[in-house]
């Protein structure tokens, strides 16, 4: 994908479809409840409304693709966790065996494990091979990569949402793996909304003060080196990203282009989400954040987005491990606007217990409790 | 039940197995994850160990007990909603419409809607004929019930329970339905925590400020009629609570009884659970908040149990609804706890990649993105 390409989708994706949105809200009215009484249920079935163009609508297809890319700037010892991680644990997710793909397994949901910059020239079974380059550059001291790589990254998400568009998958989690990527995604969150490195810089798997404080440093360093331009989120992710944000931004817009409902993860997954919607507000509408993840970045970004997260359960293990469980929240909010009755068909009225007495029983017909 | 039968029920409540919760922390601790990065999932999955004594668990088998019953106290105005709507919501229950019925029949939790207190005489099919009396006394001027039919209505709930266990349930979740429950569980929890009733009373189903006002005011005369003993529940449920609330509270005995998990809906619920802790202190180990509710007495009714819900989108539907949703993430603890590989399985060292190395596979052997 080069940028005109990009230029195109992103000229091509529509907002939500308020219309279906009217209608999801009216029916949401009409169910047999007390008004608001299914709060965020009834919101989310609304938003994939709008999503779809679909008053109703089914989360029954679901996958988490999931980026892996190796990050330059491990060299300057961010990461309490050996680089070599990133593909050992893309494989296990291969084998379905990590947190997020032994959620996804167990709740029947789809991964994709895609490499887009993997440190290695080998490949592995289940692993599907999109990469742009092994690694990016150390940010701390030069560019992660070049603009045109960035923009062929943010091509490849966009692929893995055409692509589960075309298998018809109905909601779709996206995911990373990458030691080092909380470095990467915090120096784009402080370039993108001008934020102190310091308050959006999280701690990752375990650092010790004296390790955040040189993480804060390296991010400064990068900023200061690079001096992306605050308005142009390609710069950025280019400059002082990750491959894996960058495929990440695409499949958020790529999501958007296709209608289907995109569910972030964690933090790096948020700030993904936030580069595509400044490359395009519309993106906005087809975003659903499914935890809140406890780096100090996460609020910021979330804010950034006006949207909240559905789930706050002290997970911060990344992958998309957030997303089979926000998936499950999504189904019953679905469910529930598709099976509850109506307040015509709850037939809270007069007439209704008329019509469905019966003779006694008193053993009731179903035995005891 | 006679009192005699409760006391020795309660006498026989084991705490959670200590023993069973340390293992499980310790195999936590080998999973191939920063150590505490699944969160509350971690927690849930170790205290459910320690409830069934067992390391490793399902939630496969599920099942919501809803106890249905009125309330004298609606002749006070207190409710937005007829009372008969109590009988006819177990209707629908039965017919899976209704939220928390309608979530059930998705995810595949069997239901149990039992009468214990309706005020009619006739039956339903479907609903299970437990009932103590035809509605409770209005609170305001007397008591809701004798202490005989409170303790009767504990052993309804004590036997869903056992009958739960007999069934081979895993998991089960407490919920309700009873026009002008929001008022006797506020005015239970007041005289048990000694709070005042503006306090602890919500809105129910859509107040108004002068039908709150008047609510809370209800409250207050029904405490000072009938001078429950903040240290006797059973005392506090006969005079100003409900039918419901007693059933359910001898639910949450039962299910510690029975070492079943017992997974609390909204504030009703959590009151509820609030009354078993207080009869027997070792139920508090068995007890799952699945959702915070909105009502204002909910903060303070987790905070006496010292529990944590897992859930706060924003729902104030009752009727267990909250359970459903709780059900599928304590599924996803235990998931990951069964199915996630160890450090040793991940083999996160040196060798393990030139095991799995194999020849190189240049389209990626399960196709494209």
């Amino acid at each position: 994908m080069n940028e005109t390409e990009l230029k195109t989708i992103i000229n091509s994706i529509d907002p939500a479809s308020r219309s279906a949105m009217e209608l999801a809200e009216r029916h949401q009215s009409e169910l047999a409840k007390p008004p608001g009484s299914l709060g965020r249920l009834e919101e989310l079935a609304i938003r994939i409304a709008g999503m779809t163009g679909n008053v109703f609508n089914e989360a029954e297809k679901r996958r988490i693709v999931v980026f892996v890319a190796d990050n330059g700037v491990v060299d300057e010892g961010v990461a309490v966790t050996p680089q070599d991680v990133t593909l050992k644990q893309a494989v296990n997710m291969t084998r379905g065996v990590t947190g997020m793909s032994s959620l996804a397994r167990f709740f029947g949901d789809e991964t994709r494990i895609i490499d887009v910059g993997i440190d290695t020239d080998e490949e592995f079974e289940g692993i599907i091979n999109r990469k742009i380059r092994r690694s990016t550059g150390n940010i701390r001291s030069g560019a992660a990569m070049t603009r045109e790589e960035a923009v062929a990254a943010i091509g490849v998400g966009i692929g893995a949402a055409r692509r589960a568009a075309e298998d018809g998958v109905q909601l779709l989690g996206i995911g990373e793996m990458g030691i080092g990527n909380t470095t990467t995604s915090a120096a784009v969150l402080a370039a993108m909304i001008g934020a102190d490195p310091a308050n959006v810089t999280g701690r990752g798997s375990g650092l010790t003060d004296a390790a955040f404080y040189k993480k804060v440093q390296v991010i400064r360093d990068a900023l200061a080196w690079n001096a992306p331009d605050p308005r142009d989120p390609v710069d950025i992710i280019a400059k002082v990203g990750g491959l894996d944000i960058a495929a990440m931004t695409g499949a958020f817009l790529g999501c958007a282009l296709e209608h289907i409902p995109a569910v972030a993860d964690g933090f790096i997954s948020t700030v993904a989400a936030l580069c595509a919607v400044r490359l395009c507000p519309q993106v906005r509408d087809y975003v659903i954040l499914s935890h809140a993840s406890r780096e100090l970045g996460y609020m910021l970004a979330s804010r950034a987005l006006d949207l909240s997260p559905l789930l706050a359960l002290d997970m911060r293990l990344g992958e998309g491990s957030g997303c089979p469980l926000a998936f499950q929240l999504i189904r019953a909010a679905l469910a529930v606007m598709n099976n509850m009755a109506t307040f015509e068909e709850a037939r809270i009225d007069d007439g209704y217990l008329d019509e469905i007495r019966r003779q006694a029983n008193p053993a009731g017909k179903f035995g005891g409790v």
